[in-house]
């Protein structure tokens, strides 16, 4: 899977929803773990901002998907 | 105030905690804060890329000082 990519971060957010399930609720942990993501990739100078900001993107549209979807949590 | 300096977002960080102080932890508060500022600056095509992230930049900072500061909520 594309790191960075839609999917991927997709993935990510139910990993950390499951593995924070005890301590957060669902939205919770999404807020939480967008927060982090941006926060590491805002900083990495590495990249060109047109990548960070592509980036964002594809974690605010994986944010939007899994908040919507019917979870077990 | 300068709109989208690290000041301004202190301030609406504080306003929305306080405002949402009935419903949300403080931490809630500031990652949910976060999430909708940065979702709705990475749709906004009048500014460059390289202005969405300072923008988020200075958002990530004044977050780092809010959580920080000692409140009483």
């Amino acid at each position: 899977m594309e790191p960075f990519s839609t999917p991927f971060f997709e993935d990510n957010f139910r990993q950390y929803i499951e593995k924070n399930r005890d301590v957060f609720s669902k939205l919770e942990a999404m807020n939480s773990y967008y927060r982090s993501v941006v926060s590491s990739m805002i900083y990495d100078n590495l990249n060109k901002n047109s990548e960070i900001v592509r980036r964002i993107r594809n974690l605010d549209s994986a944010y939007k998907t899994i908040k919507q979807e019917k979870t077990d949590a």
